[in-house]
C-alpha cells in the first residue's frame, strides 16, 4: 500500500489510494499574481495570511508555498534583485514562518531555486512535500540529494531535458526514470508523487484520456501517488469550473490521489467531496453531510470561505494528530 | 466495437464506447408520480407532452416511456382496472402515439407488463430500446422472443429469481447469464445494454466502487454497453445532485455508456457534457461551448429548459439523420 506521509507541527496527512483525495492549496504563489508579488516586495503578508486561513478553512489539507516573486522596484535600485537565487531564499523562509504561525497543516515547498527549497526544508516543522524534481539531469542531481538528506517526499514532474512531450508514453518513461534514479539515492517510490502533466483539453482532445490512462499506469506499474495542476485541463474554455468539476472525479476514479488546486472554489470542492464518498473514503458520508451544510449556508448569501470556517470551527477542525516519527 | 443502434422516425442514436454518453430521459413515468397518474387516468397528456419536449430540449437523446400507472378511480368502478395487464397496453400505445407526434427521438419502452411491451413494439417508429429483461427465468422466456422477433436492443437488469444481490460478482454472473441466453436466441451482445444496478451510497459505502468495477468488467469481458438509474446512487442524501454530478463522470470514465436520468437538471447535464469533452467525444468542445451559452442564459434568470430550447432551435436541433436499415 502506497502511503506518502506529510506532517505539520502536530498533524499528519497521508496521501494514498485508500485515503480521501489530498487537496493542496495553490493560492500562495506570486507567479502570475502581480498584486501579490507587489505586496511581498513591500513585506506585506496580508494576502498570504488571508489565503492561508481561507484555504485551510475551505478544505485544503496541505498548502503549497511558492516563492517565485519578481521584485520589480527593488530590482531597479539593486541589480541583485534581478536574480531569484537572491530573492527567493529569504522570502521562502519568511513565508513559511508566517504561514506556520497561523495554520497547522503540512506545507509543500515550491520553487525552481535550490536555495529556496533548502531554506524551506530548514524552516518547515514536520515533514513537508518538496515541489519539485523533473527528469532534467541537472535537476535530478540537485534535488534528489536534498530529498534524501531531509527525508521528505517529492513531486516528480514528467518532463525532461527534451521538454514536455505530448506523447503520454514518453511522460510515463520520464516518471519511471525519476523513480529509478530516486531509488539509486535510497528514496522509496512511496515518497514520490508523480505529476503526469495535464494538458488543456481545449487544445488537445485526448488530454483527459491521457491523464486517466497515465494515472492508472503510474499506480499499477510504479506504485506511486499522483498529483496535478488540475485547472490546466480547462485552460481557455468557457465555464471552466464545470470542466474541472468533472475532471477531478474522473481522475480520482482513475486513481489520482492529490491535486494542486484552488480550494476556495465550492464547485470543485463539492466534486472532490462527492468523489471521496463514492470511492468509499468518507465513512457514512459524514464529511459529505457536513459539507452539504456549508453549501446550504452559501445559499443564504454567506461566502464559501466564511461558511466553511464556521463549519470547521464548530467541528473542532479536521485532520488527525501527528503520529510519532518512525 | 460495440454499437447499440436506436432509431426514431428519422434519427439514429448510437450507444457506444466512442460515442457521447447517451442520456435517456426518465420523466415520462407515472410510477411514484401520482399527479401524472391521475392526469393519465383522465386522458390528460399535458404533462407527458411537456415532459417530452422539455427533456429533448435539455439534451435527452432517447425518451423512456413507462406505462406503469395505477388508475385508482376507474379501479373503484371497474375491477378490470386493478390489473395492469388491462391498463397498460392501451396506455402505452397512446403514450407512444402522443410522444412520436411531438418529438423525433428513439423511445425506450418501459413496462413490467408483456402486453404493454408488445403494444410499444408494434407502435414505435424506428428501432426502440426495450426496457427490460432480467435474469428471472419467466422474464427471460417471455422477453427474449420479443427482442428477437422485433430485432430491437434490450436493457438487461442484473437481478434474478433470488432478487438483487449486494455482491457485485453475483450481479456480473446474472448479466453474463442473460447475454448467454440471448445468444441462444440469436441476439448479439451489442443489442444488450446491461444495468449493473446502482445501490444508494448512503446505505452501502462500496456502491460507487461496485458500479465502476462492474462497468469496466462488463465492457471488457462481455463487450456490452451499460446503463443505470443514475439517481439511485444519491438516494436519501442531502444535496444529492452534487453526488449525481460526480458519480456520472466517474461512471463514464469507467466505461458507462448511457443512463436513465432526469435531463432537466442542469447540474447533471453539465457534468455529462464536461465528461463527453474529457473522454474526447466532443470534437473541439463545440457541444461544451454551446452548452456554456445555455448556462450563461440561465444565470440571467431564464429557466434551463427554455434556455436549452432556444439554443437547440438556433442550431437546428441535434442528432443525425437516420441511416437506412441494414
Amino acid at each position: 500500500m502506497t502511503r506518502t506521509v506529510l506532517e505539520s507541527k502536530t498533524k499528519t496527512v497521508t496521501i494514498g489510494f485508500d485515503e480521501p483525495f489530498c487537496v493542496i492549496g495553490e493560492r500562495i504563489n506570486p507567479t502570475g499574481r502581480s498584486k501579490l508579488a507587489a505586496e511581498l516586495e513591500q513585506d506585506d503578508f496580508t494576502t498570504v495570511e488571508k489565503d492561508a486561513l481561507e484555504q485551510v478553512a475551505c478544505g485544503a489539507m496541505v498548502l503549497d508555498v511558492n516563492s517565485g516573486a519578481v521584485f520589480k522596484n527593488k530590482m531597479a535600485d539593486d541589480p541583485r534583485y534581478a536574480d531569484n537565487n537572491f530573492v527567493e531564499p529569504p522570502l521562502m523562509r519568511e513565508l513559511i514562518k508566517r504561514i506556520q504561525a497561523l495554520v497547522d497543516v503540512p506545507l509543500c515547498i515550491d520553487s525552481s531555486v535550490p536555495g529556496a527549497l533548502q531554506e524551506g526544508l530548514e524552516n518547515c516543522e514536520g515533514r513537508p512535500l518538496l515541489n519539485s524534481v523533473t527528469g532534467e539531469e541537472e535537476r535530478l542531481e540537485m534535488i534528489l540529494p536534498l530529498v534524501k538528506k531531509y527525508n521528505v517526499p517529492v513531486v516528480a514532474i514528467s518532463n525532461d531535458d527534451t521538454g514536455i512531450s505530448e506523447d503520454p508514453d514518453v511522460r510515463f518513461a520520464v516518471a519511471k526514470k525519476i523513480v529509478e534514479r530516486a531509488a539509486d539515492f535510497g528514496i522509496p517510490a512511496h515518497d514520490i508523487v508523480v505529476d503526469p502533466l495535464v494538458m488543456p483539453v481545449g487544445a488537445m482532445g485526448t488530454a483527459g484520456l491521457q491523464v486517466f490512462t497515465l494515472v492508472r499506469k503510474l499506480r499499477e506499474e510504479l506504485g506511486v501517488n499522483t498529483t496535478c495542476g488540475a485547472s490546466n485541463i480547462s485552460f481557455g474554455l468557457p465555464n471552466r469550473h464545470g470542466i474541472n468539476a468533472a475532471f477531478l472525479p474522473m481522475a480520482i476514479a482513475a486513481g489520482m490521489t492529490s491535486a494542486i488546486m484552488n480550494p476556495v472554489r465550492p464547485v470543485e470542492m463539492e466534486a472532490i467531496r462527492a468523489a471521496n464518498f463514492l470511492m468509499n473514503n468518507d465513512p457514512n458520508g459524514s464529511e459529505w453531510i457536513k459539507f452539504s451544510r456549508v453549501l446550504d449556508a452559501t445559499k443564504t448569501g454567506i461566502p464559501f470561505p466564511e461558511a466553511s470556517k464556521a463549519s470547521s470551527d464548530a467541528s473542532g477542525g479536521r485532520g488527525g494528530r501527528r503520529r510519532r516519527r518512525a
